[in-house]
């Protein structure tokens, strides 16, 4: 369909190709866009094409940064000895959120999937085992990677490598989320509470 | 909360300032643009930018289109004596997906809006009105505005300005969409395909 110049087809075709963005929200952006003043327009595609050139890995913990360590990782007054692995840079920001965890991350970039063919050596776990080897003395590994299979996958993975090394490796807890009402709630989850059931 | 590096957080900010994105698709959006390669990255910046500067209106119909005259108003075996007015270039996209309508179109850019303080003036009607009046013969004018409190009140404004000048003027039908469960649809829009109803 040739409704729209070349110009508008593009970009639609572009912006289509991003996650969670469908043809008509594509179509909606697109002209969204073009409405905008000149400025607002390039102000947001520099936005895009710095922080793809300037935004690399945290060299300590892997996770998307800046500077060649993140603020996180600078932070003398966190825990180094705790490191919490998760699955990305957002997981990582969903905890940070809480305030209340005060030790380190690490940043895998995915999970073992034997589906979409990831392998432990896609990830950053060669990475982590460095780190756990390294000169900071580690007392607790932390796994919080998604409760999916694939996220179940990369922790018992995971913690089977780590446990020769004598370090603490915990996998955070899974069960009914809170506010969560249990009509709503899928049965793996009402097993999986009901077997991590603690004293009260 | 400066969690992620200035790169980040502003590109972040200048997504979720789209309409339809917020602030988690904003972040999610983010990082995938970071993980694609370069070349994607700019590929979308340029088409956004480009776009926006190469993009101008129909001087015909005020439509979206890279020429100075837009391939439907360019397109003589068109029915040039029938416009179908629009608020938006997304609406004819819609019309011209039907494959049906052969007559050309007037976009409005907008609805009268008194709550958002859009008068007549603020929307391409003067130049409807000048289209009207210009040596084109016009047999019939179609309103085609959405079925919206704005929409309507736009259809009434406009087909009393063009009624002294006895060109035809209609409506788009206004009732249950086909394929619609009578269940789900809202009362004003029963009321709406009760008056009206069609002789069989």
């Amino acid at each position: 369909m040739d409704l729209y110049s070349g110009y508008i087809n593009k970009l639609i075709e572009e912006l289509a190709a991003l996650p969670g963005i469908g043809s008509k929200s594509a179509q909606r952006l697109a002209f969204h866009l073009i409405s905008l003043p000149e400025g607002k327009v390039s102000r947001l595609a520099n936005a895009m094409v710095s922080a793809k050139q300037n935004v690399r890995y945290c060299r300590e913990c892997f996770t998307l940064t800046d500077s060649d360590i993140c603020p996180i990782c600078a932070d003398t007054r966190r825990d180094h000895g705790t490191i919490m692995v998760v699955e990305n840079a957002r997981d990582l920001a969903a905890y940070e959120k809480t305030g209340k965890y005060k030790g380190v991350y690490h940043v895998l970039h995915g999970a073992i999937s034997p589906m979409l063919g990831i392998g432990p050596h896609d990830i950053k776990l060669k990475e982590l085992m460095e780190r756990l080897s390294g000169t900071q003395e580690i007392a607790e590994v932390i796994i919080a990677t998604n409760s999916s299979l694939e996220g179940e996958t990369t922790a018992m993975y995971i913690s089977k490598l780590i446990k020769p090394t004598k370090i603490r490796v915990t996998r955070i807890a899974s069960g009914v989320p809170v506010g969560g009402d249990l009509e709503y709630i899928d049965e793996v989850t009402l097993l999986r509470a009901l077997e991590g059931r603690v004293e009260l």
